[in-house]
Parts: C-alpha cells; structure tokens; sequence
C-alpha cells in the first residue's frame, strides 16, 4: 500500500473508533478542530497552509501530511508549498529536514493521483 | 508480530543493552525513573496516568504505549484513559491527534490480551 | 504586587479581551478548555494534577501556576503536589528545574494566603 | 517604556552586537532568515502570518510580536489575525493561550501607534 | 536492508529531490547546515557531539542516527557516545529514552561495519 | 541587580527549597544532573557546551544562563562558545535567536566579572 493510502485508511478506521468510543469532550475537539479550517477572513488555502507550517515547527509526519493533501486539493501550487517549507525550515530549523524529506516524498504521491 | 509484542520485545532487549553498556549515570537515571512510580501518597494508578498525560503532550509513542499499559495494569477504567486522553488533547492541542490514534489502537490490544 | 496577583490580574484582564474581541473559535475552544477539568470519572484534583504535569513538561510557567492555583483550590496536599514534580522532572528532564525553581514560589504564594 | 518599545529596542541592540560578534554562520544564517519572508508566490502578509502561526505553536513571545508586528505593517487586517490565532491555538493546544494572552495586549500597543 | 542502509538511501534521494526542486532560500539552508560542523575553534569530532545533543533533546531519530554516523567517522569512542548520551538524558529526560534506545541499535549498526 | 546576580541569587534560595522540601527523588535528580557534567572521556568544557547546545534548541533562558557561566569558569573562549551558538542556531532555527540575544548579553555580564 503507498503511504498515500496507508495513512488515509490508519486515519479514517481511527477517528471512527474515537468518535464512537471518546467522551463528549473528544467529540467537540475534533468538531473544532475541523471548523477551523473552513474560509473566513483567510481562505481555505492559506489556512491550511498556516497549519501545514504549525505542523512542520511541530515535527508531526501525520499532521505535514493531512495539511499537504488538504492545501492541494485546496489549489495550493508547488511554488506556495515550497515557500511554506521555507518558512517552518528557517523557523524550526535542521530538525524540520527529516520531516520535510517526507513531506516532499508525501506530495509527490498527491500529485501523481 | 503485534504492535504490542514489537514494543516489549525491542525495548526488553535494548534496556539490557543499555544496562550492560552504559555508565553508572545511564543506570542511576534508569533506578530513578522506575522509582518515580511507586505508590506514596499518590496511588500507582494515578502516576501512571500522570506520567502518560505528559507523554501525550510530549508527543512520544513508545512512552504512550508504556504508561498506557502500566496504568491498565494498576487498574485504570477506559473512562479513566479517555478523560487522560481529553486533558492532554485539550493542553497538547490537535498535534496529539496521531498520537491519540495509535494510544487508541495500542489500548485496544492491551485490552484484548 | 505579588506574583499571584500579577498572574491573576494579567489573566483575567487579557481572557475578558480574548472572549470580547475572539471569533466564535477561539470562546469554543476557551469552554471546552474549562470543561475539561471538570470532575467525571477522575475526580477534579487529580485531573488539576494531570493538567499540571502537562503543563511542566512542557514548560509554561502561567499554565503550571494556574493548575498549581487549582489543584490547591481543590484539595491536594503538598506530598501529592512534589509528587507530581518529580513525575514532570524525570519525564521532562532537568530543562524543567528552572520552572519546578518558580513552581516551588508560587505554590508557597498560595499557600500563604 | 511600552513592551513594544522594549521590546524594538532590546532587538536592535543586541541584533547589533550578534552582527559585530558572531561568525560568518550566525551572519548567514540571519540574512537566510530576512530572505524567507520576502513576497514571492505567496505574497509578504501571507509569509508574516505563516511565521506567526509556527511561532505560536512554539511558543515564542518575542517571535510572535516580531510576526505581529511584520503582518500589521504589511497589512493585516484584525479578523485575520484572529483567524491565525485559532489555527495555532487548535493545533498546539491551551499551552498557547498565555502567549495569546501576550500577542493580544502586543497587538493593542501595535494598533494604537 | 539494514536500518543504516535504509536511512542513508532514503536520505541521499529526498536530498536530491530537495536540491532540484527547492527554492534557492532552500539550498541555501542545507549549504548553511553542513558549513556548520566544519572544524573550527571546536573540532569536528565535538561539532558532531553538539549535534547529537540537540538532537537527542530535540528526539529526531533521523537526526540522531547522522551525528552517531558523523561522530563515530571523526572518530569518537563508546566512551565519549555515551557519555553524551548520558547528558542528553539528564537534560531531556526520560523521554529521551525511546530514542535513546534506536540510537544504541544505530550505533551497534555502525560500528559492525 | 544584574541579571547575573538575580540569576544566582534566585537559583540559589530555590535550590535551598527544593532540597528541604522535595522528596527523595527529588533530590536523587538533582544529584544525578550535578554528576553527568563532571570530566570522564569528555572534559568538563565540552560537557558544559553539550548542555549549552541542548538548553539552546530547548530554548531555556536560566539553562542556556547556567551552562554558559560554567563553560566561561571550565575555560571556553568566545569563539568556542559562538560555534555552540551557531549549532544551536542551525539546528533548532530561528526560533532559537530570542535566547541567543540573551544569551549574548549574559555573556557580556560574564565576561565583565
């Protein structure tokens, strides 16, 4: 299975099973969570690139990759993308590299769907 | 092999490792820390929801699993884990959310031992 | 003025201004951030203490203040408080020392009021 | 003096003495960090709030007013900065809402200029 | 293929990736990180171990399995590993010790060869 | 008061506290932090600045404090210290300059004793 659909299927049957078992807590985090995303004042696109560069300082390979496949299916060029690498790369510094080598190998499956 | 029998069997084997090939401040830190969460005038149960609160902020699977384990073990309720689960969520924010997964798989296979 | 009044006094005159000026987000996640704590299955001392050692690992002096305020507010003693110290100091490491230095002033704050 | 002007003030001397001190990799590295926020696909605000939502999440209060202050001038509006509050506040949790409380009472002496 | 094998190769083609596809600021930053551990006043062989360091307290596996592999290619010893090992632990506490365990496995790699 | 002297002055009357009241864990960490820094393979200059390096990228002001005052007794140069900073830098990212600028002003205390 690519990493693509190995953590698109992990992420769905989990989230499943922590809607149906967390508390009423778990579940309004997660509807929170979701909602913040959605356009207001900024766009869609940027605001998943505001979370796609929170997630690289913060070094989680799950949340770089959910943000990529969002900011793409969002219309996010490769050029924005590479700008936003920048940025948590001179923040985060060298500890980012890893996690952009797979965030580089993750966007390169998105866009060859 | 499950995850948990991979996770016992890795860390079994290289804690004697390190115990064999480390110093005496490797081994000190390691008394210490198993120290740590014995019963005083906090019970076991709760030092092992402490020390797994922590490690869910922190961010590390390995250290998850563990306390996970440990506090079922000392007698921990799923309702007792998930209300763990909601302060670390709610402190760690959505970066938790991965690790929350894996938490979630990791407790089901506990429980189903 | 005295660290506990500053603290106090700093929070809840910037919280009146977030709750005034944020978006519907940001008051969501200020109540569901207060639900939290609120007792359930773990009774509400040991979730002060969970959201406590949270706090030192990660290393926010406000947070451990606020959940120090708290978990005194709701009973516990000073044992089950060094307890939940050295948790966050053998999770956290000796980088937590320098907050466990401020955490030990304010407790004796508030425990002189 | 205002935070903001203590803050303006500190920077610039000792951003003075790291330029006279340091070695030709501190230097480096500083003009590697101007460059990032340069307009390119994204546009100078877009950067400023990309590196504000990556300073939040690391919670940094000195970075946050620096990003603060870059996107006010390059014209960010309230209500999108607001929205880049929330994104680093879900994403990095209530270990966030003291440096928010900060970025708040920063952003009132920045608009009050 | 060993773990060694598998991180130098999956490392040496994202890198190449990176350098094609990256912007300028993006190669600059990898020029800026490898100028940094070239002797100087601090030897290579010390660079590496103030790498290491960082990076064991960071907890960036991949970033601890290059510095091990520099360091032992400047010619540090067991001794001198561990003993930086050792400070990273107290400094990053227990949760350094999952990635301290992969890194005795690397090291073990490393030295076989 | 310099900050050098409330720096000590503080640590110190803390440090008092923290022995008198801790528990024995407590005080078992502590001596384990004083341990890991004195000469064995690695001298004690390079222990202090694999500290420093450490506390830099965990971003701790009265670590960062702490370790440089030991590394200037243990006899570290100006230069030695600058290339630590520079790995630091590197390695931790921009997000690091805020301490480096106090670090750099504490450093200036030190040498004008």
């Amino acid at each position: 299975m690519s990493r693509y659909d190995e953590f698109q299927s992990f992420r769905a049957s989990l989230n499943e099973k922590i809607l149906a078992q967390g508390t009423m807590q778990t579940k309004r985090f997660f509807t929170l969570d979701t909602k913040t995303y959605e356009a207001g004042a900024l766009d869609a696109k940027t605001k998943e690139l505001l979370g796609l560069s929170a997630s690289m300082v913060l070094r989680c390979d799950d949340c770089i990759a959910y943000h990529i496949d969002q900011a793409v299916k969002a219309g996010a060029s490769d050029q924005e993308l590479w700008e936003t690498f920048d940025i948590a790369l001179v923040v985060g510094g060298s500890i980012v590299i890893p996690h952009l080598r797979r965030a580089v190998a993750f966007l390169e499956e998105c866009r060859a769907r």
